[in-house]
């Protein structure tokens, strides 16, 4: 049996005003290419964040980012500016704390949903109760990644999909644990219909079906729980910035040190001088 | 107009051995569903590397992970033993170096391809042959990542697929410039298939149809134009690493610079004496 999915960006949604009711917007737009059970859609946070008026003036760009983060992970001087890569309010790290400024209305930013999953879980709802059918909902967003160059869409809000499938304990084909233990279901999802999607064309909704299996009666624990806490990642701090941290705490332990026995030293000096 | 894309995984592949002509046993599991031209083919590294011959004895896992080695990027001591994550020599920073020891034979351990991105090309100039279309060929591989919680798939190899889309210069809907640079579309590519494939059954292969506008005539520069030099990377040493070598420089520092200004104070002292 071959498994196999389907994911497709219907067109034609206009632009998103604040205090647009975006289920309603969302549900319409799947309308054309029907909606089973079990079908994932995937909204991108561009549009939720409209809906829900999370627009600033692109003159407090820089305020807006500070409001948004929770504390500078690395940040780079170009001369195009500095560019913080921060943890914000989310625990997202990410460049300019998620702040986005392009396919935005002119001279505006926009800041994340303040709550994707709630989003995410109010979109389901209303999607749900509307088409009869069970659905899940996933919130995208861009970001760049350490290693690799180039950026990939992964999920910042989820509901009544599975966010990590739990692989710990799974014989492989050979009958041993596999070590991959955790798959990141739902960031994998948000990549997919990227490719659908793109990025230019206004096409803020994607829908993939075939999913059924990951699709849950309950709206989970949402996207929050694929975030890493900060104390258990090995990559807190970028390494410029850690290495100043670690430079700052040696100099000042070099320095007593060397402050200490050099007081030592007149000591034992004053004692032979005593002899 | 609706985007459209569609992936499926053939069942039935049975064990690669060393030696397997895999060009063949890929274009034999993707008749049953058709190929067309622009297809992506993606081949999970796993077989690519047992066909290769990149297997060792399980108890050399740890030299594996050495010779696999071009620096470690940071490690953790846990009661499991010290895992390590390193840049290895395709410039990919990945735990244990990429070195796989789950759906391996007993007893034995995997090493990633020696070169994925000349296996991308050798499959797709068979595959090509074999049905006369032109294709895209992703070879793919499991990682975690810094900041998020579970493993995704990216690509260690590709040929004849566009690896980045690069977005500068583009306007937006606004026609202003979009922030969004680059996209790393094999990456995503080889996401979207892992929710296909899956990790246990055995379905290393799949297929994405709908992205012929990404597939190009030539092989292109293969995923190796993804890997960032460490040098650019801001995250290019772990933390705790990156602190442990400033404070080592630090305290060298701090040291001197006491015992630099003692020894000032020493001849103040002593020009003091002499009056």
């Amino acid at each position: 049996m071959t498994a196999r999915i389907e994911s497709w960006a219907p067109d034609g949604i206009g632009d998103v005003q604040p205090g647009d009711d975006l289920a309603r917007i969302v549900g319409d737009a799947l309308v054309a290419d029907g909606v089973a059970d079990g079908d994932v859609v995937v909204v991108t946070s561009k549009v939720v964040s409209k809906a829900e008026g999370r627009v600033r003036v692109a003159a407090d760009r820089e305020a807006a980012i500070d409001e948004e983060s929770v504390r500078v992970v690395a940040s780079r001087t170009s001369p195009r500016g500095v560019m913080r890569i921060v943890e914000n309010r989310l625990g997202l790290v990410m460049a300019a704390a998620g702040v986005d400024a392009s396919n935005t209305p002119e001279g505006t930013v926009l800041l994340l949903p303040l709550d994707p999953d709630a989003s995410a879980r109010a979109i389901r709802a209303a999607l749900q109760e509307r088409f009869g059918v069970r659905l899940g909902v996933v919130i995208s967003d861009t970001a760049g990644r350490p290693w690799r160059e180039g950026q990939i869409d992964f999920a910042i809000g989820a509901a009544g999909v599975l966010v990590l499938r739990d692989m710990r304990g799974t014989p492989d084909t050979h009958g041993r644990e596999i070590t991959v233990t955790m798959t990141a279901v739902v960031d994998q999802i948000a990549s997919a219909t990227e490719l659908v999607r793109g990025k230019v064309a206004a096409r803020p909704v994607a829908v993939v079906r075939g999913l059924a299996r990951f699709v849950t009666d309950t709206d989970g624990p949402g996207a929050a729980a694929l975030v890493r806490s900060a104390e258990d990642d090995l990559f807190r701090t970028g390494s410029e910035e850690a290495y100043e941290e670690g430079y700052t705490a040696g100099y000042e332990a070099g320095a007593n040190d060397a402050f200490a026995s050099e007081r030592d030293a007149d000591v034992e000096l004053d004692g032979d001088d005593a002899l």
